[in-house]
This record gives C-alpha cells, structure tokens and sequence, in this order.
C-alpha cells in the first residue's frame, strides 16, 4: 500500500495558528471495511471556518480532534472500493481531511462528482462548493435583495465576496467592496464589477465609517459580512431603514479575542437585523443553485478565481494566506 | 398667565448625566396661535430612550436642542385652546417635554384620551402608551414566539421587560428574567409569574452564562433585549437553533463607551438574528395592542407596576433611578 501522509493538529492554537500546531506525518493507508472506499484526494478547500473547528468550543460542528488530520472540504477520485455506487475512477467531493488518502462510506458526506459539469474539477470546491453556495443562498434567501439597494460586502475579495459582488450586480444592485490593498481593489472593480472598492488598509472606524458613507451617499440596505470588527462597525453605522445584514463569518476576530459589536444601536435606529448564515442548510437546494449559477459562470457575468498552493507540506503556508490576506481568489491546495 | 417650570437640557451629558447637565427654569408660558392649545402636563413619562435624544448622534429621532425642555411623553389636559377638537378639559397624552405647560398643535403628536378606558390615567403611560406596545409588538412581531419555547428578558423588572415576560406565558413559553438584586428578582417570579430570575449583580460573563444555561436547560429561543454588554453576551452563548434576538435597547451602554456583543459568532453557529424594534413602526397598531391587552390586564393576567415621583424639581433624580435601577416598575413623574 502506498504510504499516507496526513496535515495533523497535534494542539490547539492560541489566537493565531503557528507553524507547531501542526505535523505533517506519515502513516499507513487505511484497509477497507464493507460498505467503505479510498479515496485519493486531489485538492483541498482551505476555508476561514476551519480555523474555528480546531478550537475546543461548541459550533456547529465538533471540533477537530487531536492528532487528527484537518478537516476540509476535499476533491479525489475513489482508489479502491467495498461500497456500491463509487467504482475506482470515480470523482467524489467531501468532507474529509487534509492528507493523501481518506475513507469515505456509503451514506456519508462524500458524494460523487462529474468534472464533465464544471470548466474545471477545482470549480466544485469554488463556485459549485461551500463557497458558491454560501454566497448564493446567503445572498439571495438571507440578505433579500430588491433592485437598486445598495449591497456592501466586506471580504470582498475573497472566494465567498468576490461571488456575492456579482450576484448583487445580477439582482440591480449596486455593489461596494471592502478590501485590502490597492491590488484587491482594482480586482474589485475591473475584474468582478463591484461599482466602487474600499481598501480598509491604514483606515480607522471614522475613516472606515467616512468611506462607506461616500461609497454609499444613500446609505447601505444590505451588508454580507465576512469579516466583523471596526469594518461591521463601520458599516452598521452606515444602514438604511430595514437593512439586512448576513452574518457570513467575522475572520478579524477568529484569531484574537472578539473586538465586539459596538453599534448595535444602529439596528434600533434603522429597525434592522443580523441574520447569521450556515451553508449547510441549503445542502438540499444546491442543485437549485448551482443551476442558477452555471449559465451566469458560462456567459461570464460571475468569474471566479482559485488561488492553488501545491504540496501537502505547504498546507500551514497555504492556509495562513487566509489570514494575511495575501490569497487571489478561492484558497486551494493540490494534494496531487 | 401661571408660571412655566421647565426642565431644560443645558448641555450634552459626557456618559452619565450629571444634574449640572440640565436646569430648572421659569419662563413665561407661551401664547397660543391659532390651530394650538396649551397642554397643562399632569405626567411625564422617563425612559430609557430619552438618554440617546441628550447625545448629538444621528439617531431615529432629531437630538433634543440644547436649553430646550427634556423631551418626554406626557399626560396633560388642554387648559386653552385655539384648536378644534381639543377644547379645555379634555385630556391628552403627546411627546412634548418635562414643563407646566407644553403647546399642542392640530395634526401633532398630541392626542386625546380617555381617563375612563383604564384603571389609572397613567396606564397610558405604562401598559396602554409606549411601554406596553413595544412589549407587545416587540414580542409578537419581533420575536414571534411559539408556544413552548424559553424566552429570556433582560431588564426583565422594568417597565417594559416585566410586561413582556408575562406575556410570554400568555404565550405558552418558558420565561426566564435577568434583573439586579434579590428585591427585583423576587418580584419577577412573585408578581410577573417569570418561571426563573437571575440577579445579574456580582456576576461576571461566565457566571451569567452558566446560571442562564442553568435556568435554561433547553437553550433560549428568544432573547427579548434591553441591556447590552455582558448580559446580552451571556445569552448568545445559550442560543437554540433559529433563535430570535428582539433588540430592544442597550441601557448599559447608554452611558458609557458600549462594550460591543463579543459573541456574535453564535449567530452563525445557530443561524440566529438579531432585529431592532421600534415602538413608531407600530403606531397605527396601538389600537389593536390595546384591544389585545386590555381583557389580559382586567383580568389579572398582566400586572403593571408603576413608580410615580413627584414634582418637577425631583426630574433628575428620578430619570437617574433608570440606570441605577432603583426605580420598581415604570418610572413617571408626577408635575402636578
């Protein structure tokens, strides 16, 4: 059997994950039981919510255990079988881990997948993914767009705003981004259409505030939040009557402890809500959207961009861009 | 003409209003112009809300202008007029201010009352006037409870919190109130029929969390919220699936540099929200809150306590016992 490498948490981080938190080890290649199949993996989503499942709280979904390998989203072709319906050469997409081989099982969250579908196999962990659903259902079913509100997405340059940003110009909407940097600013606008771009570099909460209200001189009705802190702030400052912000993930405060919301009297004032958003509760209705996503990627009204790391060893390096922003696109590591 | 004692705000409060902040003045009571009539203020009813209208900030409602009289909702009687439809003798309620005399004018927001459809006039102020119909649209619209849920009220012995908590069990639901010291908390399960109190004195974020997870062993469904801070934190961390959070003011942040909700992430983990209300939203309603209501307070199903000072000259110190919650039940001033 060929020998199985595995991106282990051996410990659980203290704010920011270092480089020991983790070992990459290798270890034997699990032998089947009836109604299992291996899995190759090919490419693993790196994700923001991830860094929450190594932490020992309660969410909505068990911690990662000990000297397990990192949980993720992941792509592979099925090696071996004792389970029906995956044949060896099957693509199969999953919640497994970050490591060469994984166990599926029949009735399990690894389904398999056509790359037939999509431009590329690597789509399904991006627009066809957690990722593009989040931004589809969150957008659409949580945040509830009429033409012509105005739509602030924080995060925007990464792989879930980069998505709501052109889905907001599809529904008439006008669409601000926040970013960091001039780089991810000018993608903002000249590559995925956003009417105007915020870099929240070197800017404060009053500069933040100040450049939302002049991206924004009507006022914000829709916030899709990804990132929390003094740029929530800044935006709950800016709401409209009956603004709707989706509560999509609060990265600034995954790593240090929570800044805290400290506007929440604009929800008073503007008899506005926070909604929080899971993707997990559309599993049902993905085939709802990616249907609706696909001839929009085919015409080009949304493009997507993935940033592919490769090697199992680089998985600490690769996962950390999230953090220090220095991704373009999608996060995604190639196993193989 | 009589005298017009007025208790005017002299500057802007820098966190805690301190009594130097207003003044207590005599000035000549006004002159009528045609379609106005003077309203003698029997009642001045001091909440909460009336400490953002102090602050220079941007807010639903214009700031109170400086060496202007506090702005209250009162109850008075017409004593001239040059209006029709408010002749002499009829009783009114409005948003005017803490003075003798206030003006009234035809289309305002004055409007006639009758003392003989409630128990004391004062009710109007209490159960039947804006406490009693942010408790009652802020329940059943906001939150939307269901019979058989827990419903946690912070400041659950103020004016509108102890309402609300009794209309949770009207509801079917499980009540559970946060109040500060033993006094209130005795009241809540004693007189409101709250199933639990908590006495938030002495308790720091995980004590509070720990004795809302003991008091709720099901988690909450519904946070009814008029606190902020440390309590509002607690009780994020109890949130059931799809809970609702009303958001119905933050009076401990009124006074000081808001704290900011740390744990917002549970939204997320419970695909929960948080909604801000406003009693305005709902003033075509009142009738049908009041008609709701009524048969509940004849009956004994709610209790209203109301804590009435005297004398215009005690106008501070009686707003003062809002936030120092000495005040037991909602607080009104008597003028006359």
């Amino acid at each position: 059997m060929p020998e199985n490498r595995r991106f282990l948490l051996r410990r659980r981080p203290d704010g920011e994950p270092v480089r020991e938190d983790f070992a990459l080890v290798t270890q034997q290649t699990p032998v089947l039981a009836d109604g299992q199949f291996l899995i190759r993996n090919h490419y693993a989503s790196l994700d923001p919510a991830m860094r929450g499942w190594m932490d020992d709280a309660e969410s909505y979904m068990p911690p990662i255990p000990l000297d397990n390998p990192v949980r993720a989203s992941t792509i592979g072709m099925v090696e071996e079988s004792r389970a029906e319906g995956f044949a060896p050469g099957q693509w199969v997409m999953g919640l497994n881990g970050i490591e060469d081989y994984s166990v599926g099982m029949v009735g399990g969250f690894t389904q398999p997948i056509d790359p037939a579908m999509v431009p590329q196999v690597t789509n399904y962990l991006s627009l066809f993914g957690a990722v593009g659903m989040t931004a589809y259902f969150g957008f659409f079913d949580v945040c509830e767009p009429q033409k012509g509100e105005t739509v602030l997405v924080t995060g925007a340059a990464g792989a879930v705003g980069s998505i709501v940003g052109q889905l907001a110009k599809i529904a008439g909407c006008r669409a601000i981004g926040i970013a960091g940097g001039p780089e991810k600013c000018a993608r903002l606008t000249g590559r995925y259409g956003f009417d105007a771009a915020i870099d929240y570099r070197g800017k404060d909460e009053a500069a933040l505030t100040h450049a939302i209200a002049q991206a924004a001189p009507d006022g914000v009705d829709i916030i899709f939040e990804n990132v929390g802190g003094i740029i929530l702030d800044a935006g709950l400052t800016n709401l409209n009557l009956h603004a709707r912000v989706g509560l999509c993930g609060l990265i600034s405060e995954y790593n240090t402890p929570p800044r805290g919301a400290r506007n929440l009297w604009q929800l008073i004032v503007n008899r506005a809500s926070i909604r929080g958003l899971l993707v997990a509760d559309y599993v049902a209705r993905f085939g709802e959207g990616a249907a609706k996503m696909a001839p929009w990627a085919a015409s080009g009204q949304i493009v997507i961009d993935e940033h592919i790391d490769e090697g199992i060893e680089n998985a600490y390096d690769a996962f950390m861009r999230l953090f220090a922003g220095t991704n373009q696109g999608k996060m995604i590591l190639k196993l193989t």
